[in-house]
This record gives structure tokens, C-alpha cells and sequence, in this order.
């Protein structure tokens, strides 16, 4: 279970306090221990609780970065990389306590090649100032998580979003990586070349691995040209199954549709009351498609055959930018509309990913346990790809409710692994799926600690996360 | 270089010895010790010398692999997954002796999800079979190398080929893999959900790992729904550099061209004299799309207008399957024609890939060196990707014309990797690109050592392939 994993692991209090020194003395008021900014650097955003670091340096360059692994490698000290702090399972927190290196100033955009579509940033660029300092190019990078991640941060947790179903997630738009390792140098994993078979795909390996196998220094990403005409829907469902039906015939007949959200009726309920409008509080899917005017235009037509097939009400559909908006708000307010459902409680976000074949079934299961546990959860999906979140709302200072919601988010997780399905889509294991994912790859968590183990012998490098080392 | 590069291990003679006489016991007749079984299961497709395993194991079930794994990894004696043998950088050579575990017995086509769009296969599937069992559900799997390789092949090199611009790699194409470790348990490397973020991505370090990491004894693939209208065109170039920009603003403005294949001139002049056409002999684009009778039209037309603008000869294009057969036929006999320009001699056949923006720069310094070296050398194009084909015709028995060529290749990989970009695009390091890998990638090799070493200690998996241990 979630909470009972948490690492608190033991502080090696020699080397944090020689390394504390040091760095004071090499960063001077780029080096700060100050309680504020402790607080700052470890996990805020979710209902686990808060482990602080021992000191936070605001890295500047590759060297910075360099130094400080070094130090701490030389003295056994978790060094932990912190971009945003939008992380949900608890990747940022200090579990054995340790130095948070905070990439806020390395936020430099280094290079655009916009024949090849791509782009080199450092790690504390947002993906929204990415694009804004794109935009005059005509391209833009898709991935959207929602927050305005960091894109080291995207990187490390294996970012995706509302248009993975078109873009693919950050493992498919990350081309190549450096990254500083245990021994203080830094690698480039592979070459700005669209495609390669050079070797281990190192790229992948360091995406997704959370901070615990090296420190991201520079991320070359591909682009994506802006779509020449954007098209946004929405469409009600009478039931959870028809709207999963009409996402399924819309994916096998290669419609490449951009986004397919699925709200479910509670949370339609908590848009409508929260922006005071009157959809259908029905399943519903929200729909966009990117292409040219003719394109996009063939495409709507074709969903909206797809979705009366499956007896929807009538699909609204735009081209129109502000009615585009104003039709997608209840998806781009589903978090705040859901927490506003209860305002005086905390939301715990989770997500699990199924094969789409399953995704009806394992929603309404989801919202019959729902029921049944007398929790109030809205639920949102990433339909086209079988993934989706449950926000628990619940008091995180009782402790009936959070072992009432721990055992709801293990029967969640136990009913996504039986569908071959995995315990996060997106948010990664951090701290709070620890406990699941044994349950879900079983001996192949050791082969991760192999690599663990290789890379990173000290475990210096993000401790206590994602599995027991 | 190449041939100097191929290691002639140390053979662990005892153990070899121990080993054979063991797998003759549990095997019988599906292990096999005689000279032509040895031939068939070492190298054949290259320059590269063969050599040979001291047996081959028939595998039937994954039972088959983890005996022969354990006894391997007990006695220290190397073992070498073997497909269909149409890896192209000495994969399957067994440059320090041990056993060559033949698949072709594992070929069922496990299940097929139609709903989810995958389907799970044994390693010995190949390509072509898995298109005919599927083509009664609408689906079908889109990568093709150009060989009827067996899919654990193209899962272990990483293979793409000529619509990797449109459905990706095998690094984009497989949801999750078996796979049996050194310690002769199976793993599995993921579940069937489309995407996760639950962990390190195994599947991704096992994808492009030759066959030393481990060995694939199951593929769950993604599939496509066949597109209900194929079109595909043809269109000559005054230069390379108009086509290679057509390329370019064909991928900038996100037209979705399923292949777009650059012939060069002395290729064209090659399927010229070999299928008795008359193609204007100039740099030229076959071009694929894939989508509905509406949507293939936009698109052509769209190209259509590029190539005009780059100042191309008319654009023949075409919907109807028989034409498209006639147009598309310079290039599905390019390997043929290209051999049968001189059939006395032998093929070289070697990949290299660049950002798309330095792909016209790479191939005319290319050719420039091809003329100046005194070469016959055809130049195939995935250009899309940026990723090109030099056949090299020569001698192999004639040390001067083999120094010659690997001196080629030597400025080939180092300008490519001048260009930021690969030495191998899609066909591996192998044993042919082993010098340089360090050149492309320096202390990341290192790392990748270390991976290595954390899961094959004794180095039993395909020793003697990417790097030197």
C-alpha cells in the first residue's frame, strides 16, 4: 500500500554534513539549507507525506551539476534532481535525505534545427515556454501532462498527456539525452539522427528511470509542425461502454485523432457545477483533431458516424478556435471542477492504464468500488489509451480515510494488473506504487535493480524510489 | 574497421565440450553438430567471415531456451539466438565458439487482440507470415526490413526499413517482450497496456540488444488497421538536393507519407538495365500513402505540389494496386538490380543515417567519394528518416578491394557522424560497425558496458557483438 511504502530511509549523517560544507563553500548563496526552500523541494503535490532535503543548490551549467555529483558520490550523499516539483508519486522527496539540485536556472532553449524538427534544452525548461519560444517557427512540442512540467522532469517520469494517443509519450519525442553518471562524467546517449541501431538504447533506459540511474543535463526533443486547422468535439454517451466502443472503432480504423478524453458522469457533474454549464452529465468524449482543413473536417465526419453508431447525442463539433476552447473547457477544468466537488478535502490523483479492449470494464468496476466505498473520485481518461485517473477526494489528516482510500487504490491497481494492464500509465512508480510494482512485473524488478546496481552502486542517485535496492 | 574489427575469441574449449554432450542428451535429434547445420547458423549475408558455432539447438518451447541458457551459463559457454540468419553486421557469427539456439520452431502466432490492435508471436515468426495469418482481421504489422526476417531478429537489431517515417521502429513497434536472463528465468518486460511508466522501459534495453542481454523467446507487437486506399507515385529530381527538400517540407508540414524512398542516379541506371525500364536515371522519390480514398488524394496532390516547386519532372501517381505494383518496382528490385550491375562480384551492403537536414550534403560527398575511390556503389535512400544504403560491389577474395572498401566505409561513418549523425541507422553494430560505435557515442559505450555486465556476468550472450568486453 501506498502510505505503509514510503521509504524513510537511514541518513549517512557524516557525509551529508562534510558535503553540506563543501557546497557551501563552492556555491555560496547558489547553495541554500534554509527551512522555506527545504519545504519547497520536497513533495507537495500529493497526499504522501513531505521528506525534505538537507540543502538545495540552484545548478547553472553541466559543471555545477558535475560538481555536486561528484561530492556526493565521494561521500555517499542521495543527490535528488527537482524541476518543477509536479511529480505525483513522491519522485522528489528525500527519503534518506540528501542534496535537491534545482534546475529552475537552467532554462535555456541551446539549439532549434527546425528542417529536422527538433530541439536541445536544458533541463528546466517548461513545455509551456518551450513553445512559446517556438511559436514563430511554426512548430511546437506536443506532449501535455497537464502542469507545466519541467522537461528534464517530463524525461525522467516518462511524461505523457491528453495527445499521447497521437504524439506518443515523452519515450517516442525524446531523441537523445546527456546525462552526468555516478563517476561525475557526462554522456550523450545517441546522435541527433531521426532513427538509430547503434547499440543499447540508452535514451530509453535513463527516460523513465526517475532520477535513479543519473542527472539529465540537456534534452533533445522532436517537433511537430502546427497543425494547419484544429478541429475540437464533444459527444455524450448513454453508457460507459458505448463511449469506450466508439474510442476503440475510432482507433482500428486509423482516424488519427489527437485527443480522446473520456469524462464520467460525476465528473461532468462536478464541470457542470464548477463552470456552471449544462452538458449531459453522461460519459462523454472530447475530441480533437489536428490536420488541414480538409482533413480534419473528413475526420470529425467519420467520428461523428462512429459515435451514432454507438447512439451518442449529437457531436458538437468546431473549427472555430473560440468555440474550440469554450467546447473543451469542462476537460481543461476536470481537475479543479473535481476538486471543487469538495473543497475542504485533498485529492489524491492516481492513474492506472489498460488495454483499451478493457478499459469499460474497468472503469465501471472502478465506479461501482466507488460507490460501494462511499468515496467521492471523479474519473478521467486518456481513452485512446486505456488509461485513466481516479482523483480520491478525501481528508488526509484522518487516518480511517486514507487507509480507506489506500485499500481502494489497491484494489485499483490489483483490477488494472488482472487486465494486463499496468499500475501507472503516466505518473510513474516514485514512492507511491512501489508496492505494485513487483505485483506487476514480478522477477523483471530485479533486472531493474541489476541495472540500478551497475549504474549507480552507491545509490546515490534518487534513493528509496521505485524499488527497494 | 570493419573486418579487422571481428574478434576471434577465446574459446572455453572444456566447457564447450561438457556442454555439447549435454544438449546431445536432453535434445537428440534437434541438436545438430554437423558441418552444414554449423554453415547455415553462422554468417552468410556479408563480407564478413563466417563463423561457426560448435552446435544448433531446434528450440520448440521456451523450456528448450532456459535448458540451454542454464547449461550455457553453467559451463560458460556463449549462446547465439538465431532467426532467420538475414542480419547483415555479423550478428550470428560465433566469434568464440558456443551454440546457435535456431527459433525457426518457435513460430506460432501466440494470440491476436484485434480490439487492442497487438497480437503476441514467438520469436520465429517472420514478417511475411505474421501479415498472411492477419489478413483476415484488417490488421497488419507495418515494419519491413526488406528481408522476410524472423520478428525476435528485427526485435533484437532494432530493425525498421521503408515506412519507419510513417509507423516507426521496432523500438516504437513492440508493447513488451519475454525473455530469458542469464540466470535462466524468464522475465516479462512489460504488460499489454499501450503505454507505463512503471519502471525502467526493459523492453526498449532489450530491443537493439543483439542477443546480448538476454534472449527473446516471445513479442507482443502493435498492430494497424490495413488502410482502406494505398497510393503510391513516382517523381524525378534535377538534383539531390531538390529531392532531399522535398523531403523536407513533405515531413515540415506533418503530411503523413507512409514511405518516401530516394533512388540515386547510378541506382536508377541499375533497375534501368535490370527490369528493362525507362526511367529518367536522376535522383528520384517512390512515394507511399496510406489512408482513405479521400485522404490519399489530399495527400498526393499536397506532394505533388512540393516536387513542382523543386522543379521535378511530372508526378506519376497512382490508387490502383496493379500500377502501383508497376511504379513501386524500381525500388523493391533496387538490392537486385544494384547486385546485377556486376553479378561477379559481391555486395557490401552498409546503413548510415543523418538529420534530414544533412541528408543531400552526405549523399553527394558520398558519391563525390564513390567516383573519386572507383567504386560501384548504388545508393538507396529511407530519406525520410535520413537514413541510407550504399551497396558496395566488390571482390571479397581480393584483399586490396576489401582495404579499399572498408577505407570507404571508414570516411562513410565519419562523415555521417560529422553530421551528428549514426553509423547505423537500422542494421545494427553487430561485429561491422564495432569501431565505431566509440567514435559515435564514446563514454556511453562504457555505460553500456556496465549494463552488460550487470545482466550476462559471464558474458554467455552473443559475445564478441557491439562492444568488447
Amino acid at each position: 500500500m501506498a502510505m505503509k511504502d514510503v521509504i524513510t530511509g537511514a541518513r549517512n549523517e557524516d557525509g551529508i554534513a562534510t558535503v553540506l560544507a563543501l557546497l557551501k563553500q563552492v556555491f555560496g548563496d547558489r547553495f541554500q539549507t534554509g527551512q522555506s526552500f527545504l519545504e519547497q523541494h520536497a513533495h507537495t503535490t500529493t497526499y504522501l507525506p513531505a521528506q525534505l532535503p538537507d540543502g538545495v543548490v540552484f545548478v547553472e551549467t553541466t559543471e555545477d551539476v558535475q560538481t555536486v555529483v561528484r561530492s556526493c558520490a565521494e561521500h555517499k550523499v542521495p543527490v535528488i534532481a527537482f524541476g518543477t516539483g509536479s511529480s505525483l508519486e513522491g519522485q522528489v522527496n528525500a527519503s534518506h535525505g540528501g542534496i535537491s539540485l534545482d534546475f529552475s536556472r537552467m532554462n535555456k532553449v541551446l539549439e532549434v534545427n527546425a528542417e529536422d524538427l527538433d530541439c536541445t534544452v536544458q533541463p528546466g525548461v517548461t513545455r509551456e515556454d518551450l513553445n512559446v519560444y517556438l511559436r514563430d517557427t511554426g512548430l511546437f512540442f506536443p506532449i501535455d501532462p497537464g502542469a507545466n512540467a519541467s522537461l528534464g522532469g517530463m524525461a525522467a517520469t516518462r511524461a505523457s498527456g491528453t495527445n499521447a494517443v497521437r504524439y506518443g509519450t515523452m519515450k517516442d519525442n525524446v531523441l537523445s539525452l546527456t546525462v552526468v553518471t555516478a563517476d561525475g562524467e557526462e554522456i550523450r546517449t545517441a546522435r541527433r539522427a531521426r532513427k538509430t541501431s547503434a547499440g543499447y538504447d540508452l535514451t530509453r533506459l535513463f527516460v523513465g528511470s526517475e532520477g535513479t540511474l543519473g542527472i539529465i543535463t540537456s534534452i533533445t526533443l522532436k517537433l511537430q509542425g502546427i497543425p494547419a486547422m484544429i478541429s475540437g468535439g464533444v459527444c455524450a454517451f448513454p453508457t460507459l461502454k458505448a463511449a469506450c466502443d466508439a474510442v476503440i472503432m475510432t482507433i482500428q480504423m486509423g482516424i488519427p485523432v489527437a485527443r480522446i478524453e473520456l469524462l464520467d458522469e460525476t465528473q461532468m457533474k462536478a464541470v457542470n457545477a464548477y463552470s456552471n454549464l449544462s452538458y449531459a452529465e453522461k460519459p462523454t468524449l472530447f475530441v480533437e483533431f489536428h490536420g488541414t482543413e480538409e482533413t480534419v473536417a473528413i475526420q470529425a465526419e467519420q467520428f461523428g458516424e462512429i459515435a451514432a453508431e454507438f447512439d451518442a447525442d449529437a457531436f458538437q463539433y468546431t473549427t472555430n478556435a473560440e468555440e474550440r476552447t469554450k467546447l473543451w473547457k469542462a476537460r481543461h477544468n476536470a481537475y479543479w471542477a473535481g476538486r471543487a466537488l469538495a473543497p475542504e478535502l485533498n485529492g489524491l490523483s492516481t492513474d492506472v492504464c489498460v488495454p483499451i479492449s478493457r478499459l469499460a470494464e474497468c472503469v465501471e468496476a472502478t465506479q461501482a468500488d466507488i460507490r460501494e466505498t462511499g468515496l467521492l473520485a471523479p474519473i478521467v481518461g486518456h481513452a485512446g489509451d486505456g488509461n485513466f485517473h481516479v482523483l480520491v477526494l478525501m481528508n488526509d489528516k484522518d487516518p480511517a480515510e486514507v487507509a480507506k482510500a489506500e485499500k481502494f487504490l489497491e484494489r485499483l491497481n490489483t483490477r488494472a494488473l488482472e487486465m494486463d494492464g499496468t499500475c501507472t500509465g503516466e505518473h510513474g512508480i516514485g514512492q507511491g506504487k512501489m508496492g505494485f510494482l513487483r505485483q506487476e512485473l514480478g522477477h523483471a524488478v530485479d533486472i531493474m535493480g541489476q541495472v540500478k546496481r551497475a549504474l549507480d552502486p552507491d545509490n546515490i542517485f534518487n534513493p528509496g524510489k521505485i524499488f527497494r535496492i
